[in-house]
C-alpha cells in the first residue's frame, strides 16, 4: 500500500478525536490572539513610520509586507511545535499561483494576514485566519480581527461563536435565524479583487450592477438587493455571513487559505457553502470546493411554513448564479 | 432689521465661545453613548425577534425603522432641553426630499441612525451622527458606532479623536500623516446608494470601474486604485478618512445630516472636504457644500520635498473628478 506521503487518498495516519479537536481549538484561539497582536503592532508601525517594505506580488493592488511573513512564521512555528505530524499550507510559504494538493492528514491552512490591503492602509478589517483541514474538508476555523477585537471560531459539530471585547455569543446572532425571501432583501458582500483587466472589471461591474439594479427602472435582470458591501477580507466576509450581518458573500479568485477557516465557521453557524456556477449544492466543502477558487456562502435562514431554510439557501444561490457572470480567475 | 427667524443671513443671536463649545462637546459625547445604547438594543431586538416594523421610504433599499424615530426623539429631546434656542435639523423630523434652509444660529444636524440598512441587517457599521452648524458651517461633530464601540469626535480648532474601547487617540493615526502620491495608491470608499435606476447604476459602475481598472490591461482612463470599499454609512466613511484608514470617500445623494459631523471630524484630522465636480477647492464646508448633495473628502497627506500635503489633496481631488462621472441625485 502506498504511504500517505505519496498517495493523496491514503487514510489519515493521525486520528482527530473530539477531545483532540477541543484541544486544538483552545490552543489555536490562543495562537490567533498572539498573531493578532503582531498584526496590530505591524499596522501601527506602518501607519506611524512608513517603515514597512511593501513589495509587489502581481501589481500595486496585491501588497505583501514583512509582517505577512512574520505572522506566518509565528503561526507555522507554533503549530509545528505543538501538533507534530500535521501538515501546513500557508499563503506565504506556499508557492503562489497554483492549487495546493491535499491529503487526508490533518493540515493547517493559514492566511497570516487576510485583508493585506486594509492592513497596509490602516482600514481596520484585516485578520489572521487559521483553518484545519482533515480528510480534505475544514473541521476547525479561527479568525481574529485585532483592530476590532473580534474573534470568530468554530469546530465541526460544536457550533460557531464570536468573542468580542470579552463577551462570547453563539452565531448566528439571530435566534431563530432570520428569514430571507429573495435577493431583493439581501445585503451582499462582493469584492473588486486584484485582477483589474478590462474583461474582469466588465464582468464584475455588470454582475454588481445586476445585483443592485432596479428592474422597474430599466436594469434588465436587476435584483434590487438591499445593498452591496465590500470589506476587503474574504475571511471577515465569511465571518459576517456567519454572524448574519451579511446575507451572502460571493467571490472568484481566492485561495483555500482565504476561505478555509471561514467555511467551517459559516457552516457551523447554519450557513450553506458552495463552489461556483453549477457546483453541487450539498454544503460539502471538499477538495473541489476548497481548491475551486469560486465560492459562495449564504447565512442561516429560518424555516417558514412555505419553505425550509435549507431549501431557501439553495434556491437563493441558484438565483444568485443566474444573476451574476461566471468567469475564470487569473 | 429682520430677525434671525426671517432673515437667513442675520447674525447669530447666540454666541458660541470656546468654553461653551467644550461644554457642548462633552454633553454631546455623553448623549451619543446613550443614543448608541438604544441603537444596539434596537439592532439586537431586530436580529432576535424580527419585531421591527420596517417601513419603506422610497423602496426596499431605503429602510426606516421605529428605532430611527426613537433615537431621533431621544437626541432631539435631550439637545432641546440642554441647549435652549439652538435649532435642530434631523433626518426623521425634517421633511425628506428637500434641502434644509440654514441660518447663522447654532443648529444641531443629526442622523439618528446612519447606515440604516446595516442596522437592520446586523452588519456592525451603523452609528449616530450629531453635528453642530454655526454661521452655516460645521463646528462640532460626534459619531458613535456602538457595535464596535468606536466614538469619533472633533470641535473646531481642537483636533479630532477616536475613543475605542476606552482608549483615546488623536486622528489621523499616522503621525506625521502618510504620503499619497497618486490615486493608484488609494483605498477609496464608494457606495451603491439607494437610487438604482439604469442611468444611475450605469454611471456609478462606470465610475467605479475606472477607479479600479488597470489602464495597462485595457481599462481606458483606469486609475488602478489599491481597492474600493463599501461600508454603507456616510458618517463612518468620513470617520475612516479622518482615521486615515480610507484615503478618499466620494458620494452623491447624501443630505447634510449624513455628512455634517463627519466633515468637521475629517477636517480637524487634517482632511480636505469639498463638494461636487467644479466646486471650489478651499476646504470650506459652507451652505453650498452642506446642501450640495455631492461630497468628497480626502485624508491628511504629509508634505514631501516635492509637494505640500494640501496641494496633493487638491491635485488628487481634481484627478478623482476627472475620472468619475458627475450626475444628479434624485
Amino acid at each position: 500500500m502506498a504511504s500517505s506521503s505519496t498517495d493523496p487518498n491514503a487514510p489519515a495516519t493521525i486520528q482527530i478525536t473530539p477531545t483532540l479537536l477541543d484541544e486544538i481549538l483552545d490552543s489555536t484561539i490562543t495562537l490567533a490572539h498572539k498573531a493578532g497582536d503582531l498584526i496590530l503592532e505591524g499596522s501601527l508601525a506602518i501607519q506611524s513610520s512608513h517603515a514597512a517594505e511593501e513589495s509587489e506580488k502581481k501589481n500595486s493592488v496585491d501588497l505583501v509586507t514583512e509582517y505577512d511573513v512574520k505572522v506566518e512564521e509565528l503561526v507555522k512555528g507554533e503549530l509545528g511545535k505543538t501538533w507534530e505530524g500535521f501538515k501546513f499550507i500557508g499563503e506565504e510559504s506556499y508557492a503562489a499561483g497554483s492549487r495546493p494538493p491535499l491529503t487526508n492528514e490533518p493540515t493547517f491552512c493559514v492566511d497570516p494576514i487576510d485583508g493585506t490591503t486594509n492592513f497596509i492602509h490602516g482600514f481596520p478589517h484585516s485578520c489572521v485566519s487559521i483553518g484545519l483541514i482533515y480528510n480534505k474538508s475544514p473541521i476547525l476555523g479561527v479568525i481574529y480581527n485585532p483592530h476590532l477585537d473580534q474573534l470568530f471560531y468554530a469546530s465541526k459539530g460544536n457550533g460557531a461563536y464570536l468573542i468580542q471585547q470579552g463577551r462570547k455569543v453563539k452565531l448566528p446572532l439571530a435566534k431563530p435565524p432570520k428569514e430571507l425571501k429573495s435577493l431583493s432583501k439581501a445585503l451582499i458582500g462582493v469584492e473588486w479583487g486584484s485582477d483589474r483587466s478590462l474583461s474582469l472589471i466588465q464582468q464584475k461591474s455588470a454582475s454588481f450592477s445586476k445585483l443592485a439594479g432596479n428592474p422597474a427602472e430599466g436594469v434588465i435582470g436587476g435584483q434590487m438587493a438591499h445593498s452591496l458591501r465590500s470589506l476587503g477580507s474574504a475571511a471577515l466576509n465569511y465571518s459576517m455571513v456567519a454572524m448574519g450581518g451579511l446575507d451572502i458573500y460571493w467571490e472568484i479568485g481566492c485561495w483555500p487559505w482565504d476561505i478555509c477557516a471561514g467555511s467551517i465557521i459559516a457552516q457551523e453557524a447554519g450557513g450553506f457553502v458552495a463552489g461556483g456556477h453549477n457546483a453541487p449544492l450539498d454544503n460539502n466543502v471538499d477538495e473541489a470546493v476548497l481548491n475551486g477558487r469560486k465560492y459562495i456562502v449564504i447565512r442561516a435562514i429560518g424555516d417558514t411554513p412555505e419553505e425550509k431554510g435549507v431549501d431557501a439557501q439553495k434556491r437563493l444561490i441558484k438565483e444568485f448564479y443566474e444573476t451574476v457572470s461566471d468567469f475564470e480567475p487569473k
